[in-house]
């Protein structure tokens, strides 16, 4: 072992101990006749003094040579410090040195290895191995390490079994593209990536298992959108003999053992509210309840008065800003100016300040009473000092932009607290979406969602209608987790691949053994799968998940250190049984 | 939920009780009169009892519908049984039924579903999911959970990260063959799934994170052996600041800390052999230390006294079967025939009996005197009533062919105990091993392992006598795991890399970023990893890996059940920017 301790363990109780500590040099400080050395380590930062006095000359003037990250090993004594440090742990105390033996150079890294760095995203992600150096990246990394290992405890004692199932399965073309990898032992055949482990945790539970869980790395081709990556972690999980009332309270209970066990924070019972009134109350299926600003819906209030956008509009839907009625000109312009963004698309913005004298003033007076707005007030729950906000258009669109622009409020007003945690369960959700490019129905979950037996009906006549078993776990705006209960016969499992348009071969050809499985006495089944990399950092107050992965991708699916992807040559090609089909060669 | 309470839960205590349970048919017995339902779930098997007199006549009448593996929900009250059974720990109490619903049918199994079945390996790999559902593979997978949770534990407290590295990384043509991933995104480039973590491991220690861990799939393209699979499981560890005495320890620590927690076995400090020794002592690498029966070499006993085939032997050598003297013709032309065969290759095998009387009776009279013979007992440490078996040949070759014989023979002989444990550390492998094929040397671990300082002057006039740092974890005459002291600095890598035949620009393109790394200020550093598979099968007492993994894939690669890998379609290939290249078309 090269030390006795690490730079984060010495308190005033070790003074007189002779020690040895390694580490990296965070920073130098050269009084000429004396000299300090911060040393780090991953348990913390002490410091290492040396004057002309004391210490030996050659040492002295070795230490003169260490340059901002070096590998030192110091041996020493430990002594009281005369000027306390009491921003850092071990902050009473130093290291008179007595030897210094240089374990390794470095050269000057192209980033300050501090918490605020001067480096840029693609340059920090290019050196990660110094960025994970830095306390900030580090700490996110052992606080991951942590929420999976308290995952992993409180999933096992609850009876759950964690099991691997296979990297290398069958591509499956329904839904995000997969990975694949050519198989050279199976000439012209491919092995795909699992986008998720749904259909094997399925046989899991065809096969008696009861209770499974896995943290596994998933795999989507897809183009990155920003903060997607192409591999991701999800804690996936599944039940037998379950409804979906069991699998709410339990996932809850998981859900809250974190927040306890992680973050201190007691949670009361998560809010249950159905896909619709998420929708019609929110504009959004992940709604942030950590504030306010409910949808209050106006067409019976604002429709036939005369104003031309509002009675063509088959949806009049506003918000009350909290205390935001003395909002100036230019910020009223600045909110106007963010829902005409092309991101959300909306023509126009109508507002009414709610004055704390009981007046009202709005941009469309010409239009409306004051007796008029104070309905829309009281429909909107608002009060003296807020302001309403109104947008118009058809209901899918203008919810979406309504929600954006709740969220953007919500940013502006700090309400969004990285610190509170408000989670909820949206259930209900529809069993079936219309794809207007595709012209059918896809499923909205996945095909393995099994439909509300009382919607079943309704397949034939009205399908947009019927709603699944499917639920969302959503914290603070974000879908951290989603599941279902499944479809556990082959009958009704044919029947819908029927209605997204699978053919009885393809159906057959892809998804064959789990029907064949159904056969054989499965059980009913549901269950859950969580996206681990979102909610470790939403646990952590922060929504960037690449802040939270060692060694992320960008953008385009690369990692810039390793430089990968990369070509290969012929021969490897070759033994693959493939080769490239570029359009520019 | 569809139960209250599971198959395995109720006792005498629980008698009167109504309880509701769900679960697999695993019987049904039918006396006319009276039935009885064996009721299986994964946590045990409760008896479901009807009579004519008791039920009523339609719940009857279902029940005789029964078949094997149906689904069904049962109600009922908990009564004392009148004939006990002492096998299961439900088996004093049944179920006297009021309801059954039948929650799914089943077709009949293609095997049968006991602890002892009919299914052979493949039909057992196509219907994965109804094996899963017998005990042994069940509670294997259970088993499985355990030991993972149980290292993940451990080494979390012992201040080890779990930090995930990417699966998707670049191809590095060295060692053995890699799985690629064509990259849509990246034109004519691929990712590689990772063999091992290694470089992030080892970039994960110049980034400070000082202690990780993962358990991590890896993939390895290689033609499969028997016991092989594709992808496998690691436990993979690294550790900054630390020579090879304590990465020993501290894996030591872990792998006692497994045989107590999860067999009960208290095991003292793990004996410590260097590769050298092994190999002369055990003509294996990977000893299987539970009995005895070490080498004993006779060259200067045996040598130049007439018998041709031992005077041309570079290597005479032999080992005492214990209590084997009175083995009869038919049992040594057994052992004689052992050695003959292919895999073993040995051209004859020589025998001596040394007899309860202290007479020696042998194959080789004819040449050697009883003198002679007792002086080979003596030096095989024999007793009498044991029989040594000799091999002559080179060296290399005869070592390996003794010691198969040694395994052999300990089979035989019941010494290979499941329920004994025997672990051991062997040190000082060579760094480099010639391969006759490429002619050039091949690093024996891989190329970053560091090499003995003081053999670093034999590297240029005898590069096969060069000792590395390196270990493997022994157990049961298993490699459990190995590891080594990596390189940290890049002038020592470049050499090695130099060493190994690599070109600058080959180095620099797979490994450049590596060697980057270590200019930023590399601490030492050395690792480990352990075959996950392989240490469950022997912990659990097997050696089949196959039946510690939930999906396993055959000796061609397949997953049998899913039937994968399989033909992509071409709209999917072009996506991917390759064609197919096959010999037959």
């Amino acid at each position: 072992m090269y030390r006795t301790t690490t730079c984060g363990d010495l308190r005033l109780v070790n003074v007189n101990e002779e020690v040895t500590l390694a580490g990296w040099v965070q920073r130098v400080r050269d009084k000429g006749f004396m000299m300090w050395i911060d040393l780090r380590d991953r348990y913390g930062i002490t410091q290492i003094i040396l004057d002309e006095a004391r210490t030996d000359k050659a040492l002295f003037e070795l230490a003169k040579s260490l340059g901002r990250e070096f590998v030192i090993q110091v041996k020493g004594t430990v002594i009281e410090r005369e000027a306390k440090n009491n921003h850092i742990p071990t902050g009473e105390i130093e290291i008179l040195a007595t030897d210094i033996q240089i374990l390794n150079t470095a050269k000057l890294p192209p980033f300050t290895i501090e918490d605020e760095t001067d480096g840029g995203d693609e340059l920090r992600m290019k050196y990660r191995y110094l960025d994970i150096r830095r306390n900030p990246v580090r700490d996110n990394l052992i606080f991951r390490h942590k929420v999976a290992i308290e995952v992993r405890n409180y999933m096992s004692n609850q009876g759950f079994i964690e099991v691997e199932t296979p990297y290398l399965i069958k591509s499956t073309p329904e839904g995000a593209r997969d990975f694949v990898v050519p198989s050279r032992m199976n000439e012209g055949q491919f092995y795909a990536l699992p986008q998720s482990p749904q259909t094997f945790k399925q046989l899991l539970m065809v096969g008696g298992m009861d209770k499974y869980f896995q943290i596994v790395k998933c795999f989507r081709d897809e183009d990155l959108r920003a903060d997607r990556q192409p591999e991701f972690t999800q804690i996936d999980c599944e039940m037998a003999f379950v409804e979906q009332e069991d699998v709410l309270n339990t996932f809850e209970g998981l859900t809250r053992h974190l927040l306890k066990a992680i973050k201190g924070v007691e949670v009361a019972e998560f809010p249950r509210m159905t896909y619709d009134y998420a929708m019609k109350t929110y504009g959004n299926d992940k709604p942030d309840i950590r504030f306010g600003m409910q949808f209050g819906e106006l067409n019976d209030l604002v429709q036939n008065k005369g104003f031309a956008i509002f009675d063509a509009a088959e949806l009049v839907v506003g918000i009350a800003a909290p205390n935001c009625a003395q909002y100036s000109r230019k910020e009223l312009d600045a909110l106007i100016e963010f829902v005409k963004r092309p991101q959300v698309g909306a023509s126009g913005l109508i507002w009414v300040k709610c004055n704390e004298d009981g007046t009202y003033k709005s941009s469309v007076d010409k239009f409306y009473t004051e007796e008029d707005l104070k309905l829309w007030a009281e429909r909107l729950q608002a009060k003296a000092g807020d302001l309403l906000l109104v947008l118009a258009g058809e209901t899918t669109k203008t919810r979406t932009q309504l929600s954006m622009l709740r969220m953007e409020l919500a940013k502006n007003l700090g309400l969004r607290k990285a610190d509170e945690f408000a989670p909820l369960w949206v259930v209900d959700f529809p069993l079936l979406e219309w794809d207007e490019e595709t012209k059918r129905f896809h499923a909205m979950h996945h095909p393995f969602t099994s439909p509300k037996k009382e919607d079943l009906d309704l397949l034939k006549t009205n399908p947009a209608k019927v709603r699944a078993n499917a639920y969302d776990l959503v914290l603070n705006g974000n879908e951290i987790g989603g599941g279902s209960i499944r479809i556990h016969d082959k009958a009704t499992q044919k029947m819908m691949f029927d209605y997204l348009g699978f053919t009885e071969k393809e159906a057959e050809n892809q998804f064959g053994f789990l029907m064949n499985a159904f056969e054989f006495g499965a059980p009913p089944h549901g269950g859950i799968a969580f996206g681990l990399d979102r909610l470790v950092a939403i646990l952590g107050g922060q929504e960037t998940i690449r802040d939270f992965i060692a060694f992320p991708k960008n953008n385009s699916g690369r990692d810039v250190m390793i430089d990968a992807p990369a070509a290969l040559d012929n021969v490897q090609l070759k033994e693959l049984n493939i080769k490239l089909d570029l359009l520019n060669f």
